[in-house]
């Protein structure tokens, strides 16, 4: 009996996809895009607002047009689902093309995010069929854009015959953002495809809008994103991950003043300040290990010399579970790979949910 | 107390660092590599023999000259590691080129294999330092070669004034090989460094020998590779991984043969079918699924008939929970990342033991 369904199932599905060959493609301007911490951008794809151009370091600014954290939301009936793209083309031998410079389909499926298919791209132009075979149903989907590169164009491909339209945001808490500022590993080094960064999985887990300032390499404490990060009043909380990027002597001149910013319009928010991960190969490199655990007392000394003077809601999370303890989840010692960041985002969520309740 | 030995920690570290500041290299040659079907192959980096040129099938001779599976081993007491290799230049933009052709260095540390970190290729020629600021004690180490790449040359690196030397197998493996055919998946597509492929962390789990014969987008039960396995009679399991790369007519035209090439001068060697698992994308894409769920109940088919027929020592893994059931365990719907891979060699640990015991 099973078996007659399923060849009933695969035939209806061979009918249905053979009237459906031509696709149409849609601008994704048509579409709602999550994650941005402002409209007020040089092109839509990016993160920073262009009054920070010139103002902010370079490094900073450069980063700003990688576009990790933004998702595409929209809604179809489509049976196949296809994407173009074009990005600059970065490219790291420690990382995925996918994850640096790839799309990340997800759909709301049976009341959670449902990984649909990756987007794998070819160079700087890219056309991709991402997921064919389906049940004509609608369904919300939402599509994750490239970690470690910029976006010159998208536009998202469906059945001809099949409509797609504007998403339905009402379950999904876009209005109280959760505002991550960081590293590399903030931004997703190095996640094997866009929905597999912390933030990204968060999103979804928490099924609500994450705000990703992760920056390679440049988590630097620099006054001007705690500017902008303050612009949101809305946002429901501050995750501060910055500490592989700082020194010793960044940390004791530049915290408290970096918080002090968040803070001054933002008295109720609450600020989570997040240790470095022990990397796995500092078990061997004494060197490393001893810098990071220093690091990290650090941040504790500052978090608790905020406690003291009476600051509230603030919060600390340790990192002694935080990608597990058996060395395995990273690609080089430090940058998580999907494994590590699944962990971590399994600790996050419990963390955050604590917090926001 | 604690800052004050870390302190003095780091001061001795540093001397010790600087005391040793030139590298001395020495050819991989000279110590055991792990992993081999067979010594009589054309050069030393490589899977397959050479009486096999021309006999099998071309794209199969040729991914046998991609090193998976392979593992130098050494020991040595040196503060640092480094190592010179030259690949053939392969990239995919689904993986990562430290796993397709970098290296992933383990030492032997309270009783497990921990990592130490990887090696990250910059081309074909690559000289890279994999760690550094060790404290000076002799270690056992194993260094995984590319999973999706072929090796020309290698040599490791250490402190002039350290001594490497032959390593201590005696606690593994390598008289009772497990000896796993199959896939992409199986050579190691799309783990993030060369250790995490699930043939490799098992190695480093149950402590033995794992000879690799995954065979990208070949794993079509060629015969010849069936003769291969069945020379090594000191097998002590044979694991049958090749369901998503054969139709379902091949299915019932070759698993018989090819197990029964196995079995015939193996008469007690257990051999372990895999079914494929049910690839996360399949959940949106129907037809996809309704195929391999065919594939599995062929596989199930060929297995109970062998059952029936009386043969003894066969095994059947069924990948209900493989890789979890959260779709979230690969990069593009079918090839596991590290994360699918950690859940997949979890599944499969246990299973081993079961048969091994």
């Amino acid at each position: 009996m099973d078996k007659i369904k399923l060849f009933v199932g695969i035939a209806l599905c061979s009918f249905l996809f053979s009237a459906n060959a031509q696709v149409t493609y849609y601008d994704a301007a048509l579409f709602p895009l999550i994650g941005k911490i402002s409209e007020n951008t040089e092109t839509r794809y990016e993160r920073l607002p262009k009054n920070l151009k010139g103002s902010c370091r370079e490094p900073v600014w450069n980063l700003g047009k990688n576009t990790s954290g933004l998702a595409l939301r929209f809604k179809t009936n489509s049976t196949a689902i296809y994407a173009k793209w074009e990005v600059f083309g970065n490219h790291m031998n420690h990382m995925t093309d996918t994850g640096t410079k790839g799309l990340d389909l997800y759909a709301w499926e049976d009341g959670r995010w449902q990984f649909v298919n990756s987007g794998r791209p070819q160079g700087k132009m890219n056309e991709q069929k991402i997921i064919a075979n389906m049940l004509p149903c609608e369904r919300e989907y939402m599509l994750f854009l490239p970690l470690y590169d910029g976006i010159m164009s998208l536009s998202v491909g469906i059945d001809s015959l099949s409509r797609i339209g504007q998403p339905d945001l009402s379950n999904f808490q876009t209005g109280h953002p959760i505002i991550v500022y960081g590293t590399s590993i903030t931004q997703g080094g190095c996640a094997s495809r866009p929905g597999m960064s912390y933030p990204n999985i968060l999103d979804r887990e928490l099924n609500r809008e994450f705000i990703n300032l992760g920056f390679s390499g440049n988590g630097k404490l620099d006054y001007e994103i705690a500017e902008l990060m303050a612009t949101r009043h809305d946002a429901s909380l501050f995750i501060l991950d910055f500490i592989p990027n700082v020194t010793a002597e960044e940390i004791k001149e530049k915290t408290k003043t970096f918080f002090q910013i968040l803070r001054r319009d933002n008295p109720n928010t609450p600020v989570l300040f997040i240790e470095t991960a022990i990397f796995p190969h500092s078990v061997f490199d004494k060197s490393t290990y001893g810098l990071l655990v220093e690091k990290n007392r650090l941040l504790r000394q500052e978090y608790e010399g905020l406690k003291q003077s009476g600051v509230q809601h603030i919060y600390y999370l340790k990192t002694d579970q935080l990608i597990g303890q058996d060395g395995e989840a990273t690609v080089d010692g430090v940058h998580f790979t999907d494994l590590g960041f699944y962990r971590m985002a399994r600790s996050l969520k419990e963390c955050l949910q604590d917090i926001l309740k």
